[in-house]
């Protein structure tokens, strides 16, 4: 523990406001606070209901309770209210799929994903990380939401890394950079070049990556802006294009198809998305600043180099 | 969206049962859903609380609605109850100090962390990458906690990445392995060389993170244990520095001293768990076999090679 202040760095305020009042800039807030994605089944009668959902909590340990929440106006709102019990399957990193099945209700998502059958008949998904299978115990009042509560009869951990959805889009944990140096370290009793090759990888594209955000952000581009330039200068897409090839969530989406329409830089034709010229232009501009930006990482260092840390981390990758 | 069955791999199933009968497990469970981690506040005349959560989620839009779960025991319980409001902090990633000043509860916590009071003087976290000033506006029971509701009267959202507490570790987000695939595809217009080197960066050190951890999950060793038995081989710790130095959960680091204790591998004294002799040794063979892990993971590449590598990465680094 710290004897004096804790550092903290200036965060920069963005927005701010009344909920009411801007409902789609208070969600941006709310998805500031990373969750995982869970997906929620029951089954009632000949009814199978099944959905993303990242209103998951832990409530209890003694009773065992979770919860999570509904719109009241889902379509699936009343079997979940109906059914004797809920399962819940946390997604794993390599579910993206899954998630945006479930996200967007598609019809058939009980035939492509595989999945199991948990008390009551709830689907379990097949390669989440946990499942809990739950008896509704309760049903409480959350404005345009219910809220359900569910008592935990079996629990079960797999193996695997979580999938994240963080900030509007999906993401994976990595370790927290104060880690490395902590465990460097202690490390260096073994005093292992090789060891600390690996450590010097992920801490090398940590570091960069905050460079780029950061630049990124001084031309006022945001990443969810950033990946549709990227992706529409290839062709025009649809919106369920843009959702599986961006890993953006639909809000973000949204508000960045919003910016970018009323910037002149995306026009909307038949459903798919295209850049107009002045967004074509836009998106080399950044590409052309993004490129400079590198040169100046790179600067100073030996071609000859660079071309031998290509080999290496070609190598390591194909391992 | 896919046309045929999604690939789902198989999840190894580390361990089921019923909460009741193993609440440890139970809670290694729960863990598997990755959260953020709020500090939520609340002041009620002279009395001033704040505590780590990760039970926040939003509930509702219309009416803001948001929840959070404390435990019934609490001695900060009543003050919540009684106070007119509560605020939630969403912590930035480099906050981790100030996640566990409060979830140590420790007494000091407001004089060593920088706030402003918001709404009924409920303290906001400065640096955190959201505030949420909320009015408390239902309590519903949840077994051994209370779920306390409350009306968002004030959003704020601030530059900065999320903090993530995930399988009982902090952590931090990067972009999902999938998206630096679809990226790199619509990058190939602008054929550069530079910007594909730091997808290469980022794309090598994701790839070898996750063949060192399937590596440590084929010795039997779990992350949380690795960490211990390397921070421990530097000399003997207590609790808050294990805490600090490994960056995990305290739930975690128990289950961890446990298991190592059971094996003979740590004793505890005054305090301050050590390594045994066995210890000692453990460590060092997982040291031993890391290294020939690298080793084959660098084998045929030359090191002339690996040599410029390390350049360009500290050079890269050092910017």
């Amino acid at each position: 523990m710290p004897n004096s202040t804790v550092h903290t760095p200036e965060a920069r305020l963005i927005e701010q406001g009344n909920p009411l009042e801007d409902s789609r800039a208070f969600r941006r807030s709310l998805g500031q606070y990373p969750t995982g994605v869970s997906v929620i089944t029951a089954q009632h009668g000949e009814k199978r209901v099944g959905m993303a959902a990242n209103s998951f909590a832990a409530v209890s340990l003694d009773p065992a309770l979770v919860l999570w929440s509904i719109r009241c106006e889902s379509s699936s709102a009343a079997t979940f209210m109906e059914a004797s019990h809920f399962a819940v399957s946390v997604l794993a990193a390599d579910q993206v799929e899954v998630s945006q099945l479930f996200g967007s209700g598609h019809e058939e998502r009980f035939n492509l994903v595989p999945w199991t059958a948990g008390a009551g008949g709830a689907p379990l998904i097949d390669g989440a990380i946990a499942h809990f299978q739950c008896r509704l115990v309760k049903i409480y009042e959350g404005g345009d939401h219910w809220i359900l509560l569910g008592q935990v009869e079996h629990y079960a951990r797999f193996s695997g890394e979580p999938l994240l959805f963080a900030q509007g889009q999906y993401a994976v944990t990595q370790n927290h950079p104060q880690l490395s140096q902590s465990q460097a370290v202690s490390n260096t009793q073994s005093a292992d070049d090789d060891m600390l090759f690996t450590s010097l990888l992920s801490n090398t594209s940590q570091h960069l990556s905050q460079l780029f955000q950061a630049h990124r952000e001084e031309l006022g581009v945001t990443r969810a802006t950033s990946r549709l330039l990227n992706l529409l200068s290839a062709g025009s897409v649809a919106l369920d294009g843009i959702e599986s090839e961006t890993l953006l969530g639909r809000g973000a989406i949204e508000d960045a198809l919003n910016g970018l329409i009323s910037q002149g830089y995306v026009q909307a034709n038949a459903g798919e998305y295209a850049l107009t010229a002045s967004g074509l232009e836009k998106r080399q501009a950044l590409v052309a600043r993004a490129t400079e930006f590198t040169h100046e990482q790179l600067a100073g260092i030996p071609e000859s180099d660079i071309a031998a840390a290509k080999r290496v981390l070609q190598k390591l990758l194909a391992n």
